[in-house]
């Protein structure tokens, strides 16, 4: 199964890094491989439905100049305390991905190095083929050559092999629970409202915003007076939730309307999250996942 | 919150046991309250359809005849080898849901004594609604006041705590990841094709079969030659998936297919289970779930 890996150590791919970021650790960014839609318009229908259903799945087509523009050019990147050796972690990726931005979050919160391979969902790579037989889908974590799959197990994963530092999960069984349950909660509710708010028109664009915005208050209800939804500091919860941050933009711009005016503890909790570097230099920009989404409803024919 | 709990201190509610079954601890089976459907045929069609998406969920109707006679009398229920107080541990559940019966093998695995309070779905407790105001379903764990819902969670919540008899969650963390992505399979894949066996007709109950048979393949597939998922022992993956054997019977009879002739190896690992006497003691007997669910066919207008 390593015998493939040797041609993984290449220059990273990963989100543009703000320009004040330090560079202890710099790679090259390798430029996106995109690709067209190919297919009838049968095949498009069923394969945006299932697309938008299972998230980033196996038949998720696009096709971006946008994101052309993001990749086609060399940036740096940074990667703080590495406490392994970069070979034995890996992720399979692919950017815009809030499913893959947790596990990046988990890992800069851990300082962990890894390599970073965006993957091509038109074109899969074999390793991904190979690693996730049953979903084909990214986020997969490669550790020891063994891969971990499904975002909110992969941070779970994370969070007890590198135990040591910024703890995720509590340590109390019934308050691992609740996290446990708020993450199941977020995987059930906050994707599929918040695609419905910039993928849809008319009653049912309007049935997603309100929607989403009581998603969003029953959460903000849950952390209350908290910094975090781990309490004090960053935990499980929080890293599970921000990634749908930088996707904002395009479910208010898209959607018309404003989360901040129902939920501003909501957005003051997202606001203080960014202010930590593990955050806002993994998050991609709002306006590129903008870019990325307009491209997607003019393929789809809803611009 | 405890003030009302000390109504709970009544006779329990409890799958009917064997006639061999050893009596420690007995208690009286209460009879179960039943009630019929009520609301416009549109009310019913959206009730149906969310029930059913969402398996036993707040919407969920039913009054069948085989139920009445199922606890219209009186029954013994036995707990072996109680290690807490009875009043710290409650489970909220309905007989034949495979997400009660997962915390209730988990329960009888671990050898803890606790109340079992059976919901009317059609009328539910007002503990029930306190304690899962999120989802208002069963199955619903209350220990020393405080509930844990989502039954998946709430068997990791019991490993955690009980831990030192029969630990379910693998040590290593890579193990307790696979363990986890595969019960998480069971969620997605399991109940829903599951229920398309029995609940729809015609091409859509032949493709429902197929993939059926298709996800139990996968799970045999990841069973290999080991006696358990768990390995040499019954493990976190065995506890989540022995549910849905009392319901094949009703899969097979009601989609006219036969499970062994495709995936004899996943009936022989059933049947191994069904010898330890925390699952034979605590499924109900098939031939109940088959009555209860041809009572909801029969209701729905499938008969």
């Amino acid at each position: 199964m390593m015998q493939k890996m040797g041609s993984l150590h290449r220059p990273l791919i990963s989100p543009p890094p703000s320009p004040k970021q330090a560079t202890n650790h710099t790679f090259l960014v390798k430029s996106c491989r995109l690709v067209g839609f190919k297919g009838s318009p049968g095949q498009l229908k069923t394969q945006k439905s299932n697309a938008l259903k299972c998230g980033f799945s196996s038949s998720f087509k696009f096709s971006t100049s946008s994101m052309a523009k993001n990749f086609n050019e060399s940036d740096e990147y940074s990667l703080s305390s590495p406490s392994v050796k970069t070979d034995e972690v890996i992720l399979l990726d692919f950017w815009p991905s809030m499913f893959g931005i947790r596990v990046r979050v988990a890992l800069a919160e851990k300082g962990i190095e890894y390599q970073l391979k965006e993957e091509d969902l038109r074109n899969k790579s074999d390793l991904l083929l190979r690693m996730n037989p049953v979903y084909k889908k990214i986020p997969v974590f490669i550790h020891k050559g063994k891969p971990i799959c499904e975002s909110s197990i992969i941070v779970q994963y994370i969070d007890e092999v590198w135990k040591d530092k910024s703890p995720l999960l509590p340590s109390d069984p019934y308050q691992r629970a609740q996290a446990r349950f708020w993450v199941d909660y977020i995987d059930k509710k906050v994707f599929d409202a918040g695609r419905r708010t910039w993928y849809t028109t008319g009653e049912q664009q309007e049935a997603a915003k309100k929607e989403f915005v009581e998603i969003i208050k029953q959460l903000e209800e849950q952390l209350g007076d908290k910094p975090y939804f781990g309490g004090e500091t960053l935990g499980y919860v929080d890293v599970c939730l921000i990634p749908y941050y930088c996707w904002f933009y395009t479910y208010e711009t898209m959607g018309k309307f404003n989360v901040e005016t129902e939920c501003p503890k909501f957005i003051a909790w997202a606001k203080r999250c960014m202010q930590k570097e593990s955050i806002s230099k993994t998050l991609p920009d709002e306006k590129k996942v903008f870019g990325f989404c307009l491209d997607l409803r003019k393929k789809f024919g809803l611009e």
